[in-house]
């Protein structure tokens, strides 16, 4: 299969990652005359952008995946391997699988950013982040057991504690989960409970900087202020988080240091590279910045290795402007595309212009009829910032699985106020419960691949 | 709240248990003068005669889950308490929640049945059931990965092994599953792979009657037997299962006894009440059966305990043909809305006569376009029995949630013959890719209620 002593070997080209880097790469090399590998730990890509809904009931994990598999189906020259990659062998050009090894002729390495506690780690138990469908249904969990919790709690105290949700962060995220958790409280969940009032609860969204949605033109960041609001959000910007405890949230504004009681702590602060940036640093000597992400040369090649690149949240890019690009979907795609296209020129002897992304703007949704656009020349707000913001992510989502299903989802929330896939699931929300044998009480058999 | 020294107390109801029998029970108790308190460890009914399409990846837990919460909302005098109940207290009239207790006037007991292994609770590792959502995404977990490590597999046997699949229990569970997987294999799959044929996967249902789908007429099992025999399953009627152990399962075919070596081995043979048959029994004296299910008196009360009942799977009401009735959802239905109904007519200084079920027949499905139905008095077959079972849980879906995403779901499916859950998630199935810390890292954070 992989014989670099044939006479006409095809070239092999590695792909370490499904999201959107990855997956992009492996669609735009569909015709190539090249043979594609692309490994992944997950046998789905996950559109990570909207897994703030299934955190908050709206969607299933399964109406934002998509099994790799079936999305590259139709790229015969493509496989697909589950697997987790632990080593690179950048002399015999091989990628480590478990034990078995991969040989490649060029390496995309897309393994993106996990959640990041700015060296904090003890903090996660008690705040959990937001990228894989695992934390998602944790999220969720956690979620909606604030609001069973303090439906049997008699202490005001307590209650109010268990209906007191913090958000740190207001990036596009951070706003998204305030976003929707007011909804739930104001909106879904109001008639459900007997004890309490669901709008009691208090949703506070947390952001160190001076505006939340940094990124976008500052009147877009008040236009969000504003929104989250009148949904009943505590917006509270210069606030810097200095401890998380089970239940408590320190924080600092200004001068003064404050306790926050809190049950439900979500953390949408900070992101950090994949530890496959340290392993292509070892391996390669390439350089990894602050945050642990690759830095890249202009053609998103590592400086010494030009037949492997880096694509996506785990590349560090500053040829456009001194500034990285951002860690969005848009980039990673781009980024993608790009190393396709550089390859296949390459096999015929030519080469690429470096890589320019193109930025289309910013969004981020607030709530129903409510959002953030940014495209730079228009900048738009509310129901028509909304809409926006709809049509591109159901763009998005058909483009490589049609999945109308969630455009059904969205309508039929959006006509009824209501989140049908708010589940409380998983063994720990049986051992809450005081159900000690928790599981059918079978041990998992591991399978290994 | 609850006061028994009260001049006018409201007569309180504790219903537990929030499948069929207990939600139908509160929903029938609606308009009634009397509180009503539901109380189930999960937040949410599960239409379980759909489970299989989520062990096998067509729909999403949610899509088959309502909120308990959401549909009993609009019950003004219904509380739902979201607990387990460890015991109850016949003389004070109370069920203990934890450390609570809630008391009652009248107690309906409806916490169903689990799969049962026939005292060999040691094969449920290797051979593991379909009861819950959890259930079901293991299940699903270990179909899918079944085809991910034949993918990468080289030796022949041990691929043929992995390609193997042995459902053991030919009720409608087994007959759906092994349907199921046969067209997973045949159709969906089939342009995945680039090693292995999808379509040469062993699908063995194993059943130790003479035919499967006992509680039909024989004809429609056979038309049963042709249709899975059409999809590619291999149908062993009169064939018993001696030992499970990892990989293999023993079986014994007359006098001749042989090992079938099968990676994927899915129980859908037996079921046993829930324990808390046993502290009933304990608690009240009432007579159990051997498969633990409590038996009943004709009005569904236990003996001497006129104020306690027993609906649905944990149940065993004989009084009308001398046979226990069946474990399905409509028997635990009519007797949820039986009981409410009772209890109306005590509170009036009346009785009802005794429990009758009305049998509307037995449906099951096979694959696209093919089920079998038995209503008695017409028999249907193919098409128009798929129709028909089709019609009928969209129906009952829709009855309480309005869960027309399923239906959207379902016709997708079906013109696409695609199915877009095929998530393999939770721990394990990072740990079986290599990953030692698999989880995002932090421990669970428990959440007691």
């Amino acid at each position: 299969m992989v014989d670099a002593d044939n006479n006409n070997p095809v070239h092999q080209v590695v792909i370490v990652g499904g999201g959107f880097g990855g997956l992009y790469a492996a669609k735009a090399l569909k015709k190539a005359d090249v043979n594609v590998t692309l490994i992944d730990k997950r046998n789905f890509h996950l559109f990570q952008p909207l897994l703030y809904q299934v955190a908050t009931g709206a969607l299933s994990p399964a109406d934002i995946s998509s099994p790799l598999r079936s999305v590259l189906s139709k790229s015969k020259n493509t496989k697909v391997r589950l697997g987790f990659v632990n080593d690179i062998d950048t002399v015999a050009q091989n990628v480590m699988v478990g034990d078995e090894t991969i040989h490649y002729d060029t390496l995309i390495v897309a393994t993106g950013a996990k959640h990041s506690y700015f060296g904090k780690d003890n903090w996660e138990e008690f705040a959990p982040g937001l990228k894989t469908v695992e934390d998602a249904i944790e999220m969720r969990r956690r979620i909606f057991m604030a609001f069973e919790a303090a439906e049997k709690e008699t202490d005001p105290e307590k209650r109010r504690a268990w209906l007191t949700f913090v958000i740190v962060g207001g990036g596009p995220t951070g706003v998204e989960l305030a976003g929707a958790i007011a909804e739930l409280a104001n909106q879904t969940l109001k008639e459900d409970f007997r004890n309490i009032d669901t709008s009691e609860a208090r949703i506070l969204l947390l952001e160190g900087m001076e505006r939340i949605l940094p990124p976008f033109a500052p009147e877009l960041s008040q236009a969000a202020e504003t929104s989250l609001t009148q949904l009943g959000v505590l917006v509270q910007t210069k606030t810097m988080v200095t401890n998380i405890e089970n239940g408590v949230v320190t924080i600092k504004q200004g001068d003064s240091v404050r306790e926050l009681a809190s049950k439900t702590i979500l953390w949408a602060a900070g992101v950090k590279a994949n530890p496959m940036g340290k392993v292509l640093a070892e391996r390669t000597g390439a350089e990894c910045d602050r945050l642990g992400r690759v830095i890249v040369e202009p053609d998103l090649s590592i400086q010494g290795h030009s037949h492997i690149f880096v694509v996506g949240d785990l590349a560090n890019f500053s040829h456009q402007n001194g500034k990285p690009l951002p860690g969005v979907a848009p980039v990673a795609k781009q980024e993608g595309e790009y190393v396709a296209k550089l390859i296949q020129q390459r096999l015929k002897g030519d080469t690429l212009p470096q890589f320019n992304y193109t930025d289309h703007g910013n969004l981020a949704i607030i709530g129903q009829n409510s959002a953030v656009v940014d495209l730079g020349f228009i900048k738009l707000k509310g129901f028509f910032a909304w809409l926006f913001w709809l049509l591109i992510h159901i763009y998005f989502l058909i483009e490589f699985d049609n999945k109308i299903v969630v455009m059904i989802q969205w309508a039929w929330n959006y006509f009824t106020r209501n989140r049908g896939a708010r589940l409380i699931t998983g063994q720990e929300s049986l051992a809450q419960v005081g159900i000690e044998d928790s599981k059918s009480s079978y041990n998992r058999q591991p399978i290994n691949v």
